[in-house]
């Protein structure tokens, strides 16, 4: 079957991106997170099918070699077209640098960090404005930093101009952010993930789904530290720790986390941005 | 919520298409056909999924006025880029069509009559090679047209031609192909299921999971009938006329149909293409 679907045309970058994203979210089970077996309650799995749909034309425009901010922005535009709210922010945050890396020829920690260190002022008040089309979850900046809460959407750019903050800039100063720790450092985690799920094998929606547990065991998740504190933070790892190689303990976990509230949404997009290097590697569907 | 995705960037004609193979996908139970919550044994969720991705290119030609021809072989390349065989072929015939004509603004069937009426001899030619791509289940042709057997793929080219057959042509033609009928029909069946979806409520992939059965209850399937013969087609309508409204017994023949390899793939071709009128028409997600 591969010789086959290897003679057709093969997936642009952009495509790979937007089936991470689906992959991603196919992937079960995934504790915490919508994926193919739970909905959470107000946001369900239509929304994520939608929101991939309209990331598709941010995600090309990043292929095509537009600045970082721009992409992200139009992706974001594009994503939030369903009644779901916030989606897939964080994974774009992450794809669009890598598929700028991938067009660029260079899809590794060195070929990312060249896309990071290239990003200027005004891709960050593009970041700043893709905030305007949805809620995210964000910590308190310190109180330096107040005039530059991302909350304050396209109000932030006067400060980021005056300050000289470049996108790359502004993620060094997101302490605590899961993303943005990859920004800083060379998107080690997700080039990591993406060999974990290289060397796996199956279905890989299945692959996908290990991959997550993993990195919730590894590693706290950001989101659920800014949402519910620090130590709901450990105890979700503890837990995703001792369920890990067992699915029928992962699915239990799964229920558990959706029924509490609890949504690991920074792992998720770790794994989305991991699925979408190994598409690039050569993964096959 | 509507009203701040309402303020967003709206889908372009071929994002709404796009849109409509995944809801088509998501929506359970969907008796005999890959749904959220069931595989068939060599065709999986991820390979429909890479298929709706492979799709957007050829979907987005058909928008910008491309030949249905074109625009069709150029969708079927894209989607087959997987492993798992022919995952959309019979929905992206009904879509690029209905595609054109939205881009056209005619949205009816007198508009997509207009455009089924509009193709040439090349759009057949392109029809047939886009058979190369991938195995499509269909019935012997009558001796008289056994030069035209689709699967042929471009060998048959120089018969179209000598015949001056249209892909028009070709589908009135196609006697017991429920696809082919809603291109001689002003895709009446579609457009009718459209406004069913529309007058439906919940989420909208419940809603097309409700309409394929109404449709598998109310016309036999014409793959089931090609693969199986017509005591078997007429006798899964009868099953789905018996399970529907009671969504316990719909499950049930779900399960029941994957379970004997019956798949009433023709009536998911046509729920997806009405998903995709309901989608323009301002069903929102």
């Amino acid at each position: 079957m591969s010789g086959v679907a290897e003679r057709q045309h093969p997936r642009t970058s952009a495509e790979n991106a937007q089936l991470a994203l689906l992959l991603e979210l196919a992937g079960t089970p995934k504790p915490g997170n919508v994926d193919r077996a739970r909905d959470l309650s107000d946001l369900r799995f239509e929304h994520f099918l939608a929101g991939a749909v309209g990331s598709a034309e941010g995600l090309r425009r990043a292929e095509s070699g537009a600045p970082v901010g721009v992409a992200f922005e139009r992706a974001v535009r594009g994503m939030r077209h369903q009644e779901g709210g916030n989606t897939q922010f964080g994974c774009l945050l992450l794809l669009v640098p890598l598929v700028r890396a991938a067009a660029a020829g260079d899809l590794s920690p060195a070929g990312v960090t060249e896309i990071v260190e290239s990003t200027t002022v005004a891709d960050a008040a593009d970041f700043y404005r893709a905030f305007e089309h949805v809620d995210v979850a964000v910590d308190d900046p310190p109180e330096s930093m107040s005039d530059l809460d991302v909350r304050r959407g396209s109000d932030a750019v006067p400060a980021l101009r005056a300050r000289g903050m470049t996108l790359s800039d502004v993620m060094a100063a997101s302490e605590g952010d899961g993303n943005a720790a990859e920004w800083r450092d060379g998107f080690a985690a997700t080039f990591e993930t993406a060999e974990t799920i290289r060397a796996d094998d199956g279905p890989v929606p299945d692959r996908i789904a290990r991959a997550f547990v993993d990195r919730l065991a590894d590693g706290e998740d950001s989101l659920v530290r800014t949402n519910h504190g620090p130590e709901t933070a450990a105890e979700v790892r503890r837990r995703a720790a001792e369920a890990r190689g067992d699915r029928a303990e992962v699915t239990e976990l799964a229920e558990a986390l959706v029924a509490e509230g609890i949504n690991p949404g920074t792992t998720a997009d770790l794994v989305c941005a991991a699925a979408f290097v190994a598409l690039e590697r050569g993964v096959s569907v």
